[in-house]
């Protein structure tokens, strides 16, 4: 029996991924050899790569539109140090939204470069809400945002106009939401939520921002390396991009963005409903920036607890236990989970209203 | 039928390292899960990543000597970056020793963190040797070398003694012969030789060196911080750590070190003794610096290479051309090359032998 996969990332990928991807390891294209064995300047893997490059524009709707799709190593924590060193300028300035964790991780690494501009926080109330009025400096070097928050539970419905680049952390909605993301300048996402298993993050960057800081940039951090290198400046993480290329085609193929958000939005509507009618839950998020991909949600006594998780647990759920700063569960619906897991959870918490009045 | 597989990275691994990894992407340890979809901080992955760092220090004879090993990001160019990072005292001075591409590569990284000398150089002879005297500086902040050539097929049979700290790049010869590695100070490795396929790099450090800059050092690129998160500091490469403890559990059954030596030598003194004795072939590397893991040669007369070529592809001989700065061919022997794949490419440069006498 297939688990109903809740994790927060890592996290459930489509079972053809794993099909595919395990075939590929005993022997990839009828090659004899195992994608893991295989050179990555061989055409085999040349062809992934720019295969992946290509998906991510045209699944993006930014073909043709002056960016370049990169997969890198090290992950969106290795990002927020990558983003000031090409984006901000010697005595330079940054604007930062604080909408959580990793927004505040961003924030920290900025400091180092340059003035870095914290525009508005929600952290005094543990990033329950997103800050929506704030201001951006008109002469800061970029704006930078985090589009999903997976601790919180939270999710940015718009993002602001500005006169100058906006870079977004994408890591845990990328792929789920229709958006014009030309409105974009940088974009970044480590794979393993949407669009694959751990070990390479996404940077999607418009050529046109870069080059202007007069900063020295370590060849291994320098996003224009990177874009002359056609992604291969070294050893690219092979297997985790072929598996990202995988659940890329995978998503074309079921009906691309605008598929995926009607269905994420069929599973959110659902459990939330469920959050909102059951009395014994309680959201944690503000309802109107509830994020469609991490439903955060605590029970109203705890004396529940051992109770509801023995219910879920018997249902097949797995990773739904939340993050040590909320608390409660976490409920983690990504582009793979299917509906079917949703109403699964649903009556399990069903099953402890009843087991209990 | 299985390819002998002569790639230089990423390059052949156990066949039970692709039968294993395969299954555990359809089910991993039995949860019903695949590894690619679990948390990193779930109870079986984070035993994965401990079993791998113990095993590393095991494996290289450094328990209990004050080392820790880490599984990071990025490949080994980011180590070029990290070393000075950690390493070099804000005004300090580094030493490198220069026998390559990659440790060239490694000094233009340096150079940007302060006064980077390169104690000796063999770029005028094409690296086809390593350069044996040589003084280090002994204010320098630490000695830099590379341990092995790909690219030439050069490799360092012995070490400097010094009263600095010594860092040494083993990306393609780590695990393939015995070493006292309680010598060196900071050995990094991309996984994808000897230990795993592309997607994680291994850091062995001891701790004692580290702290003492005066520099600050953003998070990602800290030594010290992966230690403190136990090589968790953000979403690891999972599936290539995975793959890498397989190896590495491989390595240990199949007798260690000593065992891989053994083997290693062999196939090295069998192709060889061919070349050497081949009259249609030539060694490009110094013969006193040849490497155990890339054997790098070429046709003494290029008419032969559409024949030679010919021939190793019918024997089912893969990734033997040579790399662009050397040209010919290159034959790298990897602990999991068999000694049948050596004997088969002898079998091959006999065939060509007798096809034109």
């Amino acid at each position: 029996m297939k688990k109903h996969n809740y994790s927060a990332g890592p996290c459930i990928l489509p079972q053809e991924v794993f099909e595919k991807s395990a075939q590929a390891i005993l022997n990839f294209n009828n090659l004899d050899l195992s994608i893991l064995e295989i050179s990555h300047r061989s055409k085999d893997f040349v062809t992934v790569m720019e295969e992946a490059r290509a998906l991510v524009l045209e699944l993006l709707g930014l073909e043709g539109k002056g960016y370049q799709a990169l997969f890198l190593h090290g992950g969106a924590s290795l990002e927020f140090l990558m983003v000031p060193y090409n984006l901000m300028k010697d005595n330079g300035k940054a604007a930062y939204l604080d909408t959580g964790t990793w927004a505040s991780g961003a924030i920290k690494e900025a400091k180092y470069f340059g003035e870095t501009v914290t525009v508005a926080s929600s952290k005094a109330e543990n990033y329950t809400h997103i800050p929506k009025d704030f201001t951006v400096p008109s002469d800061a070097d970029y704006f930078h945002c985090t589009s999903n928050n997976t601790i919180f539970g939270t999710q940015m419905k718009s993002f602001p106009q500005l006169h100058i680049p906006i870079v977004c952390d994408m890591s845990s909605d990328i792929f789920s939401r229709s958006l014009d993301f030309s409105k974009f300048d940088l974009i970044y996402a480590g794979a393993q939520k949407n669009m694959g298993p751990a070990g390479t993050t996404l940077v999607v960057v418009k050529e046109e921002i870069l080059g202007k800081t007069g900063r020295h940039i370590p060849s291994m951090l320098d996003y224009q390396q990177h874009i002359i290198k056609e992604s291969m400046y070294n050893t690219p993480p092979v297997f985790p991009i072929y598996a990202s290329l995988l659940t890329l085609q995978w998503l074309k193929k079921s009906g691309g963005i605008p598929a995926m958000e009607k269905i994420n939005e069929a599973k959110a509507a659902l459990l939330y409903a469920e959050i909102d009618r059951n009395p014994l839950f309680t959201g944690t998020a503000a309802k109107e920036d509830r994020s469609v991909m991490n439903a955060t949600f605590v029970l109203n006594d705890e004396k529940h607890t051992e109770t509801f998780d023995k219910i879920w647990k018997a249902a097949g759920i797995s990773g739904l236990t939340g993050h040590r700063s909320v608390g409660g569960y976490r409920a983690s619906m990504y582009n793979a989970l299917p509906l079917e897991s949703v109403q699964v959870l649903v009556e399990a918490m069903k099953e402890l209203e009843s087991s209990i009045s």
